[in-house]
């Protein structure tokens, strides 16, 4: 087995819609990072995440330390942790508002969220020197493809600079908009599950999206997240609102606490990539059944084992696991394609971004089949790097001062007396 | 990547001396099952399991069904599963005493202690194919060498019967045999944590033998098993006494109401094999904070994936977590090393019953150094099979009318009154 030769840590800037949440607007470019781990007989492997300054910054001084190590993952996160603690927490910029939108921010958290990509890279390489899918490296697959939600956003038609990426997808500010959105995220791309990012509007509002989306798509699973933008009140009235309707209600209110309030109070499931965002953070959880569906995220989980552990652990417990999605591209939805293929019992559809990221990095982009992706048997993720698309992104990056995602800053060149909101908001 | 080819599933009879339990004494020989997995390209993957005809049983009727597959483990639990119920229940004898020894006996573990054996056969033969070890295949090792503990047993000096299994380790039944015992481990295996199987005689000469070993041995980890003999209070009672002296008490009382109420009155941690012993019984004993330390077993929990899937639930709810042992060869402990290697903050020595079993079907049986064994980094498991040693005990089985282990029965032959006690025994 050959060990690693070379790492590379590629900032990019991709392009994003203008996408509304209770924090603001994504802003039209958001910074990612590209790792590349290259072994000694040439074999690529692949990862992404984050790419907000903290976060390339430990991948930028990290990369190093792989050179000449084995293809192996159990290490990565203390090696990893002890890296940040090296580089300094002078780093850490603790105000990015964004992140709120998922959970708490801890030192931890950006370790395993740097590590992450690292160890994707790492099964992909070892995948290519071995000829097997990373689900073979994973235990197996137990499914042939892996289902995903449609992802509805309340949104602008356009950002609001004439220079920025635009689309075609035109503005959703009403159930109308939403249930027009869907419609074609159904017709295009074959999605059968729906959810709605909320905490934008007043919750009537949302409740009106939800019940319009639930008459035009009978029968099929729809699910809201306000971001914890409720009371616990407020969620109540939602969930007795929406208890025929939904799927499952997602982070409703924010805090362990306030969702087991809601837990005891309604039958709706209700799911979280809030307050359960790092293994720390179940044992309260689950001691209050606070939640019922546990949004994993290989990112900041801390990668394909760290969300088979999780997925363990909430199977043990009887709690249901699906999968949280940020803004990513083709590389990160190989990933959790590859490690959903492997998890038994998940009987959710996986959260993605897709279609609203329409760059890539990859030569060959996903395509859905009836909201599916297929699980590839080619070797590691079964990507192949886009060189030129990277190098263009890259550029893009240098070129721009964007180094962080904020979207409260995105909305205030709208509004400038917006503020992110304080919780609750309703 | 080439398939499975074929399967080969071999009962075979190991001897085994007069250690003593609760339930009453090993018997001279004990079935035990050898599974090997061959591939298209003559790889060869080795598995051992428990050898009591239900497990037999389940054994030949699913290796078949594996001939064509892929060397994959994520759909074995859920396979073997089906196979049990296709092979039906009027298979599963639900009197065996000794399983008591090792929790509820439940259709599911039985199917897991069958699937972890073929698991394990799999992912040899993957490693072989490979040219890994299995840890690597495990996302690689954290450590270099696996601890494990002397496993001290009251014990006869012999079997009844003159042309039985002999050793020259005498007899141990009172505090000064089992310090000279565990001195013997000491000295020629580096042992130095010290595990008393207890429940055999009154507590009162148990709380002796613990002290008198933690007197011999001063700041080493000494452990009691009862298996779960004591009442509550005769539980509190030996913790009151033994609370200075003790790493963990294990077992002390059965059932997991029990083993909590022990544990909200001592500050011993607690420790379990027995009310803790698949993934179903692990929230009520997390929500009452019953158990502190689990101990694995790759055989019961469904293999070495299973076994860092427990390891993940433990370290998520700051639950100890070490490995128990039953009476096994070569091949479990080359697997138990393989995955005890992989395991974060695995701070306990792991139990074994080597040195007591002294036949073995590998070719070279592990040495202990310092009471370790070398993680070693040789394609698969890193042990080879001695055929003609395993054809030598499968002619024993076939020559044997013993098919099962039974302790009461094995002590029935001095003891004719002898009846397996109630819990609690004191
Ligand atoms: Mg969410
Ligand atoms: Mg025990």
């Amino acid at each position: 087995m050959s060990r690693i030769a070379e790492v590379r840590v590629t900032p990019i800037l991709i392009s994003d819609p203008p996408l509304l949440n209770l924090q603001g607007v994504h802003q039209p470019y958001t910074p990612r990072t590209i790792v590349e781990v290259i072994t000694e007989s040439g074999a690529v492997g692949l990862g992404e995440t984050y790419g907000d300054t903290d976060y390339l910054k430990l991948a930028e001084a990290f990369a190093p330390e792989l050179v000449g190590a084995e293809l192996v993952v159990n290490t990565l996160p203390a090696d990893v942790a002890r890296c940040l603690e090296r580089v300094g927490a002078e780093r850490v910029d603790n105000t990015v508002q964004a992140e709120g939108l998922r959970g708490s921010r801890t030192m931890t958290k950006i370790a395993l969220s740097v590590s992450s990509a690292f160890e994707v890279a790492i099964w992909d390489a070892l995948g290519h020197e071995l000829g097997l899918p990373v689900h073979a490296l994973l235990g197996g697959k137990v499914r042939d493809a892996v289902e995903y939600s449609a992802y509805l956003f309340y949104r602008w038609a356009e950002h609001p600079e004439p220079d920025e990426p635009k689309d075609d997808w035109g503005a959703a500010l009403d159930p109308e908009g939403v249930v027009a959105q869907a419609k074609r995220m159904s017709d295009d791309y074959g999605f059968s599950s729906f959810k709605l990012k909320g905490g934008v509007f007043e919750p009537k509002q949302e409740v009106a999206a939800a019940r319009a989306l639930a008459e035009a798509f009978p029968g099929q699973p729809v699910r809201l997240d306000p971001n914890g933008a409720w009371s616990v009140a407020t969620s109540l009235e939602v969930a007795a609102a929406l208890e025929d309707v939904l799927e499952y209600l997602e982070d409703p209110t924010t805090g362990t606490a306030n969702m087991a309030e809601v837990a005891r109070k309604t039958s709706l499931p209700l799911a979280t990539n809030m307050c359960v965002t790092a293994f720390d953070e179940v044992p309260e959880a689950f001691k209050t059944d606070a939640v019922q569906v546990v949004l994993s995220d290989h990112h900041y989980w801390g990668g394909l084992r760290a969300t088979q552990d999780l997925a363990a652990v909430c199977r043990t417990f009887g709690v249901g696991i699906s999968m949280h999605s940020n803004t990513h591209l083709g590389i990160s939805l190989a990933a959790m394609t590859q490690v959903a293929a492997t998890i038994p019992g998940l009987r959710y559809a996986c959260d993605t971004h897709r279609p609203w990221q329409t760059e890539d990095v990859i030569t060959q982009p996903h395509t859905f089949s009836g909201g599916k992706i297929a699980v590839p048997d080619t070797p590691g993720l079964g990507v192949e790097l886009d060189r030129e698309a990277l190098a263009k992104l890259h550029e893009r990056w240098q070129q721009s001062d964007v180094r962080r995602r904020d979207d409260a800053a995105a909305m205030r060149r709208v509004h400038p007396d917006f503020t992110a909101p304080k919780f609750p908001r309703w």
